[in-house]
């Protein structure tokens, strides 16, 4: 358009992100116009002055990684991503925050090509990045060689005082600092402004000062939100340090250009209003009347960002064969890290464990069975929060992930169970690391978020909880787990394996291993579980079905059903030996998950729990709530609905019902 | 004994400590040594040269509060406790973490005098005490008067690297800076050591640069742990600076006197051993086989300490006797703050919602009762995590709570709902303040172990969760519970109520403040709900009930019972009238909290849902679990098991099914 010519290119385009974000907010009423119009300037440099992608290929390996943790300014990254040539047709703009659409409320990345990780509960998406940048930064130790620079990328991340607020922000960017992650490069909005009104109301964290006890590099800009150049020099100058994590200061302002709402709260979460969106275009020199414009002036010159990044990726893949030809075996390790398949005889080292080889708490064989197939897994990596002693879960033939050792797979959190598992979120995303995070099963609670947004981009992270119920003992009810399972079996797309004994722990690492769709958690003990006889009673195996029939009845039909999980199943064994002595006949039911379980045919779920038996008998070291779906109308559950107590295991197990005496009991009264 | 003369009385004090806790985890072969050891100086000034209490009454309300944030060294605690004259015999130690003894794994408030707050979860006991020092500071600005200073105590914490490596430590510490939380004094054991090694393998923040950005004034007193003045220089220099809260940094050693495990992450989480305790005794100069040994000559002197404490109350009684003369009305608002009692007719302004009226969220229902009972109840005060605008819940008449503002009622608390939640369990431990917290229902997983906590506590915190279900619409998965209400109906003590209308939400409230044996969670829409005729259907009063008949069938029995909570109740009452018309008659269930469904009589949960009718459809907007044990075997629910979706909301419930026409359908396949 004429009336365009005399607007600098770079000013053309930058306004066409905000006059998107306001239309498609506008259209949708509903969603947040401020932060997209205050941002627009600093995600445009990033897309034509930094970043290296191929809008064609948005899962080109070697690409730069974008984070936009204050989701809620999701036009920002539909605009750009547009712009930049992805495949999110202006179209999908107009139909912002509707049904099938891709441009939902907050950033989704199942849903729109370029989003690299779903955005909006704030603080995870820096925390998310963070484990993006460890990832990159293990797998160019791994994997670069003196001559060929493979794996070589920067994880750039906008946040704003919310994600900033948030104690995640803090685990994560003291995490960062720590690590000395160079290639880590933060912009905070600092705006002034928070839903309530202005941020001193508040908020009054010397940013500069915090950033620096973590170890980042800090540069402060001031009140320059719009001035490329500025902008640039201190990216540049981020990209410079390589030994420490960059944030970047910018005095921003809500709402840019709107003459009456900007640097106001007003802007934050609701549309501009129709007369505000035509005087805020006029202020930028814009058509008042049209909507979702992109002048071909943009157009045009946003075409050349498009070719560089086919020419970058081009490079790489040059690269990539002469280093294939070079090296050969680590480009097929290489290969398999990103496919993430596992190797032929993974599990082959994986032992059978004996019963005579007495008892074994489920975290103890679980850290047998990680060492026995983690030198056949080389991208299995990860940690606890500071309980690797506690956890097992140490790989006992690498270090510790550091500055200084970038390639040891044993990823130190330290007390940090909320970034931990954001950042292997990070990790999993990124690719080339299968992730797993370790902490006690009740301080699952600290990370229960991170999870959360696992689960709905079904990232197949492996949680290793252990210490998971009263069974804990004297450390008392702060840390004994009661809640817990039951939490988690409702959260969709997690898979929760609570194993018996030593062998259903080996098949429940074999089903975490396998699965791609989700993520698993191990929910193991702290106390010691007999080994059950794999030649006397139904194999180990039947974990891969979620139940599966332990011990049969003698009979033709069981009189009753005993069912359990975890380190209750093997007390419904014995006590399926003392009811045959009264003339009861038990068939013993193990149920480590009933997520696997769910899957299986109908026919193989009456098979296990035949519905003419409707005496039915649940015991779980947890609360009741969800097993009546199993044990029916007529059933009864032996469960903890209360806190436990501190004491040893076995008192704080025979006071709470978990006995073989109490069972046998509450079966007779069936 | 003879062999002590030579021993400086105040070393011998801090050794009977160390020793104390040394045998406690010895002889209950559980727990934590090496931090008692090293803190026993700290504590022992605290409570010898500073703390303000009456161990004969530990409630005394002016008292100063001291929370022990890394509580895994409870020994610690419990061995100053019992110097200290509160009534925790002896004996009681020597049943360390033994099946109801008052001394278990971590301390809890309700087991030991003297304990202010349950602790172990760790960062949860410095979150607590802010929010036991604005308590402190809010109660000061109410009541103390130019003449009498009523209220004036300091709150006093020790923490460790693992608190403070927690993101709700940031949170909190953020919050008592700007809040400028002058009487909040926090010593820091800097000990170098993690559970997994030294703490420099992933840990490196400068802590002083750390919380002098968040506003707090910060002593590092350095290697000086056992020099009782320079910790007591530090400690008087703390209370010196009345604007800001400080932050005193003791570089100590863990395990401190222990020949061989001195400074090792070993002398953490284990006994020493009773060899390493006789070489430890010895270089303390102790008698090396005596166990829980209180020598006379401590005894002695700490009986001053005690004897003082008498005279501290005595002397605050007398001042409170001449401040109820000189200022009788201010004095009754004080008791009855103190009571937390609700004066009669608190609630004669909730307005009783009309049919007519017209939709209203049950969010804005619940803005509007806050507003017709906050004058009545003066010691309601509490905020949202940012979101007042949107959870409303502004007291309008009041100001914000500040530095500046001590007085105001609305607490500021930014997007930190962990330390919010965190803090109000302080706010109501402190006493003088009835609290509540708000955020959207999907962000309850950020503050869920602190809501374990209250809840742990039987805390009378009300949580005002809004925006409650995928009726959150165009904001997406990211920010609709689908899990949540189960999530929270399964918390032991945690009472949960989603009301139907505004009407249910006018005795949600009244129910919530009225409960004091635990905290409430009152979960609120974001979209409008007709007003149900109170005319027509039962009374809203049913909610006293957690579940009761809304709307009778017509004839004598009901073919079906259809049950649901809060949104989808006025759906359930459309497909009763759309049956009727099938000739199908229905009862409509409206069961807003199940905890207090269960508390009722047999009697009356038969009179709602007599068992003889097996049809039964449940409809909730969240994950079926749980709701089985209300339909029973032959019922059936319509709930959603998967994420939600971003559109607008009427789409999103559509879709999934949450309609009448799909309910009419489901029910007549019953």
């Amino acid at each position: 358009m004429k009336q365009f010519e005399q607007i600098p290119i770079d000013e053309l385009c930058i306004n066409t992100i905000r006059t998107l974000a306001m239309d498609g907010v506008q259209q949708a009423k509903s969603g947040h116009p401020g932060t997209p119009m205050a941002l627009a300037p600093m995600t445009y440099a990033l897309y034509t002055r930094f970043m290296n992608y191929n809008p064609k290929n948005p899962k080109w390996f070697n690409r730069d990684r974008f984070v936009l943790s204050n989701g809620h300014a999701s036009m920002l990254q539909y605009a750009i991503l547009h712009l930049a040539g992805y495949d999110l047709p202006l179209e999908e703009l107009t139909k912002f925050r509707q049904w099938g659409s891709m441009t939902p409320g907050h950033p989704e990345n199942h849903v729109t090509p370029g989003v690299e990780t779903t955005t909006g509960p704030l603080g995870q998406g820096l925390a998310t990045a963070v484990g993006m940048a460890i990832a990159e930064s293990h797998l160019a130790a791994k994997f670069n060689t003196p001559d060929i620079e493979l794996v070589d990328h920067y994880t750039y991340v906008i946040c704003g005082d919310g994600d900033l607020m948030e104690g995640v922000s803090h685990e994560a960017s003291s995490m960062a600092g720590h690590l000395g992650l160079g290639k880590l490069i933060c912009l905070y909005d600092d705006n002034h402004i928070t839903i309530e009104g202005k941020t001193d109301l508040s908020y009054s964290d010397n940013v500069e000062k915090r950033f620096e006890s973590y170890g980042w590099q800090v540069i402060n800009i001031g009140d320059n939100a719009n001035d490329l150049d500025k902008i640039s020099d201190a990216i540049s100058a981020a990209k410079a340090e390589s030994g420490k994590p960059t944030m970047i200061i910018v005095r921003t302002h809500i709402g840019f250009g709107s003459p009456n709402l900007q640097d106001t709260s007003t802007v934050h979460g609701a549309p501009l209003g129709e007369e505000e969106i035509r005087l805020t275009k006029k202020a930028y020199g814009w058509p008042e009347d049209e909507k979702f414009l992109v002048p071909d002036q943009v157009k045009n010159h946003m075409q050349q960002f498009i070719d560089a990044g086919k020419v970058k990726e081009n490079e790489w893949n040059a690269l990539y064969n002469s280093y294939k030809e070079k090296h050969p075996e680590l480009e097929k390790n290489f290969q398999t890290a990103l496919s993430g398949e596992l190797p032929a005889g993974w599990d082959s080292d994986i032992p059978e464990f004996k019963a005579e080889d007495g008892a074994i708490a489920t975290r103890q064989a679980s850290g047998k069975i990680i060492n026995a197939f983690a030198s056949k897994v080389p991208f299995y990596a990860g940690g606890s929060a500071d309980l690797s002693p506690s956890t097992n879960t140490l790989i006992k033939s690498e270090g510790y992930f550091s500055k200084q050792d970038r390639k040891s797979r044993n990823i130190p959190w330290g007390v940090r169970e909320f970034a931990m598992c954001t950042a292997c979120s990070g990790l999993s995303l990124h690719g080339g690391v299968r992730p797993f995070a370790s902490t006690f099963f009740v301080f699952s609670d600290y990370a229960r978020p991170a999870i959360r947004l696992a689960s709905l981009m079904k990232l197949p992270v492996i949680y290793v909880m252990t210490h998971d119920s009263i069974g804990v003992g004297e450390d008392g009810p702060t840390h004994q787990p009661v809640e817990h399972v039951a939490s988690f079996r409702i959260m969709p797309n997690l898979c929760l394996i609570r194993p018996a004994d030593a062998n259903e722990t080996a098949y429940a690492w074999r089903t975490a291993l396998q699965r791609k769709d989700g993520p698993t958690m191990l929910v193991l003990t702290r106390q010691g579980l007999p080994t059950l006889d794999q030649s006397k009673y139904g194999s180990a195996k039947g974990v891969f079905k979620g139940a599966y029939i332990l011990s049969k009845e003698k009979g033709s039909t069981p009189d009753i059903i005993l069912m359990a999980s975890g380190s209750e199943v093997s007390l419904i064994l014995q006590a399926q030996a003392q009811l045959l002595e009264s003339g009861i006949d038990a068939r013993v039911v193990s149920m480590p998950s009933w997520e696997l379980f769910k899957e299986q045919s109908e026919d193989y779920q009456k098979e296990v729990l035949p519905p003419a038996i409707t005496k039915r008998l649940a015991v779980e070291a947890g609360v009741s709530t969800g097993w009546h779906q199993w044990t029916g109308t007529e059933g009864k559950i032996i469960s903890i609905d209360t806190f436990g107590a501190s004491a040893p295991v076995k008192t704080v197990f025979g006071k709470f019902g978990f006995s073989v005496e109490n069972i046998v009991e509450k079966a007779k009264t069936l």
